[in-house]
């Protein structure tokens, strides 16, 4: 599944300043091109379809971003959007109860009153696109290091207050495009109450379950669909997609409009060292062993795994994401392909000077690795570590000027922020204790006992005893707590009593001087380097370039098609009928009761999922599957196997997209789910 | 811990035929030397001490190989043996029952009758060294692949049968020297009967637990005894090691007699790369998930926590140490060493033709890789599928001639399974459904659903429910079932109406094909190789060489030292008052109860633990320091970080072995265990 992982998606969110680039001319249907520089003349040539400016405008305008990490499309004019699934997990997971598992059985409604608010769910709509390239890069001329990140990090903080006044309806952002060779402003429509409208459930949508994700052929219904309300009424969107009801064709051009999270094939060789040899190797041994944990967990009676449902969902597909990555970059050949790519960059270039300084800045890079990953990161998956470090971050930053304060704090970014921090939410307790008993091992095993930051986080006391007491004690669960903290801000903070605040406040120093440290001796140092290495990436390329992706609107283009695996072929397309013989009756290949029953009712013919050629990542989750003509025919949900190397590089011999069809939601709707009226709402104009 | 590994162990007892060679001359105090091939003038040149024919023969013959992967030495005329706790620790766990945690509380004696059989354990003393190079080399000439394969494996087997007819107090094994260089007959006197003496138990063995493995400075009393009986009566063995109850010297010369299990050192870069590359990340993996689920489970209940004692601790000690390799050979200018050690011999060679052979069938070795160590390897620690897997293999086998057996199944080798096979040991079914449970979701995880191996295995059948079937119907935990499958041989076998059994059955000839794919593409195009490269080591290198580890008996040399950390110095020894100093209460830096009673009566300053710079690895557990006298002055149980990447290359800069002393065990068996009886035997002559 190509939701967007949560790391990536802050790292996304914030103008991030890390990173450099190297190049290469874009393959047949290679590109996540941004809206205001789409190949249109490219496209009219392979594929003979006109893409003009009110075809762009007219995606762009419904196409949505969700900010959990997801894309999404309006398909009606009430405001109802087409996303996937698995991009409404989390807040099935959040809407669930005990003997109500929203996540695994899905969630209908028989009216609008039933629609059922998404926790810290936001969805946006980007309106424009606005050059700053020249005043960021001008920001802090004369400093280095730390200072250098400080500048840019206040004149992105400026530009986006003054783009936005009104922080209730928009939301402005400064994209780093190119790796740092463009700076822009984005400015967005944005609608801060998302409702649950439908989901089919884990059970479908998931069908194959981890084994079978990031596979094909598949059999899965990973649709939803949520509406956006402003002042408790639907929101009018004219502008939606129109639904089509037609089956998809082989080898028709298609488009993907959406929010790819990021790639890095920009990167220089010794980034990617970094990743290949640190990482990556860390992060996949931290979550396998959560995990285990988790699985077992899981195991230990149903409601166990009803809470562990979407945390073991994400775990795993972000596990097999970066399994993927690892396994590209310790292919030598692939390594040598990307080597050979920068070596050409260099020598049109005439210097390797920047590349030099990027090597140089990965040093420190290393060094800095673990501490940062497990004293700055904090433990994967707890929320009330993530409403404590937020609550206490937000206090201290809230009491300084918008532009003096860290990435993610400044006054266009708080109200998302606030949005999640205080949106009442379930926190399963015994869920917190695992996963932040796990944490502390792992800073005591990765740091080792005598280090100063396992004294300060861990002291005398051992992971076991810390976590229980931790979450035992803590009332962050109650949002009026959260909420008494958030305003009663810094001097509410230092005078409460919540272990986990308290907790945060003797650990959150060293946590922010590890950032400042990383900004002095890698951020800092790579940032004129990685602008150097954008612009003689221009000077040789010209415009034939896309940026790497950073969760903003996309446009890809290809066409719908299989690929040879190992001499086999592989068809674009999988049928409803498949999905009845793949079925074992155990899960997680055993079928939805509402699909058995439904069964002799079925189009056995109906076009399931679809292949296609469009360069997508993870983030692309949910995006529209749209025609020639702009209509939707499918939604966006998983690549294949091959596509997880996509983070740095395109095969178009290999890479595929993969959707769910229009077709196969409709006939499921009326058939399985009996959902007459929102059927209804799809077909109005 | 530097207990040998599981699969290392299986891998060092075959006469294994993988792997090739690259040299260096070995640096200071660098060598795990033969002892028919001892540096005794460079001893006496660097530390002025005569290593003559006597010392060497004194020490041969009291030194033990413990068939469980440790090292140990004969310390009394009563055959009591010194070895590592936690090289007793499977023991201590395997007559462990509920109430009764002999893992993690130790075991002692009021007298010899209390001493209790270690199910499966077999020591070993080397009697004689016999080079049979031109005999291994001779077989099989003029075939290629798996019939070479076959061939050596054939000649090795008839030269073990031969040297030892009598399998009931002999063991003799071919060893493969110098990667291919050398093979040589090893003749044991062998003691079937090994029993349980004293154990001070995990708290005080292992204070400091995971977070402190591999680390110094120590507080570890990491001692156990054991006693070889023959006849139901304890082994004379006047011949033993003097115990020394003086304190060891800063900078006095140290010795160590034992078994290393494996060293990579003499590898080829393309074999290393698969390691790095593949082979080490996903065995990582795999660890670190089951680690987790693991963990939950010893969380549930006190007895969870008992039954997964021994297990926990075996997969965290493999996984430091394949933590400990991976990020050596993630390392560039470590890698970049062993490069230019290859291009050395290369150059002295005037060929790079064995080098490319091996790099060709290392292709294959990665394209088999995955299929093997999932379906020739099995599930990680049950003891249900490898009392099947050698069940139903050794009756297929032993209808063959002893010569035409797949390795470990000839005559000399029998004796051994049979007994590791058919002792009676407690099988822990919740901890058994784990470890098949996690295997069969691995296979399906990392071959993927549609695999015809996948297929055969698991079928529609789900990784949960298959588990849950073949444990709980399979008898096998009863050792009378076993024995009848054993004698009852093929017929037996193919009657039988165990679930595990029967599985086996249907799982197996595809385990054996792979085994054989793999001797025609990989190990039997490097054999010839792997000697050529060993005889270019030889002529360029002369015998300033030693051998790879190999679980046999080696002598190193080096001196007590600490090292420089970071600028910082790491003293050499630590003492009693350290332990105190440490304990924080919490688990693992908890005290036993016992050093909390005789803190008083202890003195502080006796030395505990000693880093010495004797080149050691997994297997080396339990070896006897031995001063320049050739009296035992501590036993080994551990490394420090650095010597984990010895495996590769040892730096006489960083790497440290690490001993417990013979004064702080004495000290304790006094004062904390009041095992004066035992404090005697020590004493006496």
């Amino acid at each position: 599944m190509i939701r967007l992982q949560p790391m990536l998606f802050a790292a996304a969110m914030a103008a991030g300043l890390c990173a450099a680039a190297s190049p290469g001319r874009a393959l047949a249907d290679e590109g996540m091109w941004t809206f205001d520089h789409f190949p249109s003349a490219k496209v009219k040539a392979a594929y003979g379809v006109d893409i003009d400016q009110a075809w762009l405008d007219r995606v762009q305008g419904a196409a949505v971003r969700l900010t959990g990490g997801c894309s999404a499309s309006l398909v009606s004019k009430d405001g109802l959007v087409l996303t996937n699934n698995h991009c409404v997990a989390e807040c099935a997971q959040s809407l669930s109860s005990p003997g109500h598992d929203l996540f695994k059985d899905g969630y209908s409604v028989k009216g609008r009153d039933d629609e059922r608010k998404c926790p810290g769910q936001q969805a946006e709509i980007l309106k424009t696109i606005t050059d700053v390239t020249a005043r960021v890069v001008a920001a802090g001329a004369g400093t280095t290091g730390a200072d250098l990140v400080k500048a840019r990090t206040a004149v992105s903080a400026t530009i986006e207050k003054e783009g936005c006044p009104d922080t209730a309806t928009t939301h402005c952002q400064v994209v780093r495009l190119y790796q740092g060779g463009q700076y822009k402003l984005y400015t967005y429509r944005k609608y801060a109450d998302v409702r649950l409208v439908f989901s089919p459930g884990f059970t479908a949508a998931f069908f194959g379950g981890d084994p079978d994700n990031f596979n094909f052929p598949r059999y899965d219904l990973d649709c939803a669909f949520v509406r956006l309300y402003e002042n408790d009424r639907p929101v009018s969107t004219p502008g939606h997609l129109v639904w089509s009801a037609a089956a998809p064709r082989d080898g028709e051009p298609v488009f993907v409009a959406g929010n790819p999270g990021g790639t890095d094939r920009q990167l220089t060789i010794s980034q990617l060292e970094t990743q290949r040899d640190l990482s990556l190797p860390i992060a996949l041994m931290l979550s396998a062993e959560l995990r285990g944990r988790l699985i077992r967990f899981s195991e230990e009676s149903p409601e166990h795994k009803r809470m562990a449902g979407d945390e073991i969902f994400g775990l795993e597909n972000g596990y097999k994401v970066r399994f993927g990555r690892l396994f590209a970059l310790n292919d030598k050949a692939f390594m040598d392909g990307l080597k050979a790519r920068e070596a050409e960059l260099k020598a049109k270039a005439g210097t390797t000077a920047p590349w030099d300084a990027i090597a140089r800045a990965q040093v420190a890079a290393r060094e800095l690795y673990l501490q940062r990953t497990m004293v700055d990161g904090g433990p994967i998956g707890s929320q009330l570590f993530t409403y404590a470090k937020g609550l206490v971050r937000a206090a201290a930053e809230r009491a300084k000027p918008s532009a003096d304060r860290l990435p993610g704090y400044g006054d266009a970014q708080l109200p998302l922020l606030q949005h999640q921090l205080l949106d009442p939410q379930p926190v399963e307790k015994p869920m917190e204790q695992l996963e932040i008993e796990f944490w502390l091992t792992k800073v005591r095993e990765l740091l080792t006992v005598d280090d100063p930051s396992t004294q300060l986080i861990l002291g005398k006391d051992s992971p076991e005893g810390l976590s229980a007491r931790l979450v035992a004690g803590s009332t962050l669960a109650d949002p009026a707590v959260r909420k008494a903290l958030w305003e009663g801000g810094e001097a509410a903070i230092q005078a409460s009593k919540d272990p986990m605040i308290q907790f945060m406040l003797r650990m959150d120093p060293a946590a922010r001087a590890l950032r400042k440290e990383n900004d002095e001796r890698v951020t800092g140092p790579s940032v004129m380097a990685t602008e150097a290495i954008a612009r003689a990436r221009f000077a040789a390329y010209g415009d034939s370039l896309y940026p790497d992706a950073t969760f903003t609107l996309r446009l890809s283009y290809g066409k719908i098609a299989g690929w040879i695996e190992r001499g086999r072929p592989v068809p674009s397309f999988t049928r409803f009928a498949g999905l009845y013989e793949r079925a074992t009756g155990q899960e997680p290949f055993a079928l939805d009761p509402r699909w058995v029953a439904a069964k002799g009712r079925l189009n056995p013919d109906t076009v399931f999922d679809i292949a296609t050629t469009n360069d997508i990542i993870g983030g692309n989750s949910g995006s529209p599957l749209i025609d020639a003509r702009g209509r939707v025919i499918g939604a966006v949900f998983d690549g294949n196997i091959h596509s997880l190397g996509g983070d740095y590089g395109y095969d178009p011999a290999l890479n595929r997209g993969v959707a769910v069809s229009t077709v196969a939601i409709g006939e499921a709707l009326d058939k399985v789910y009996g959902q007459k009226t929102l059927l209804a709402e799809l077909a109005a104009p």
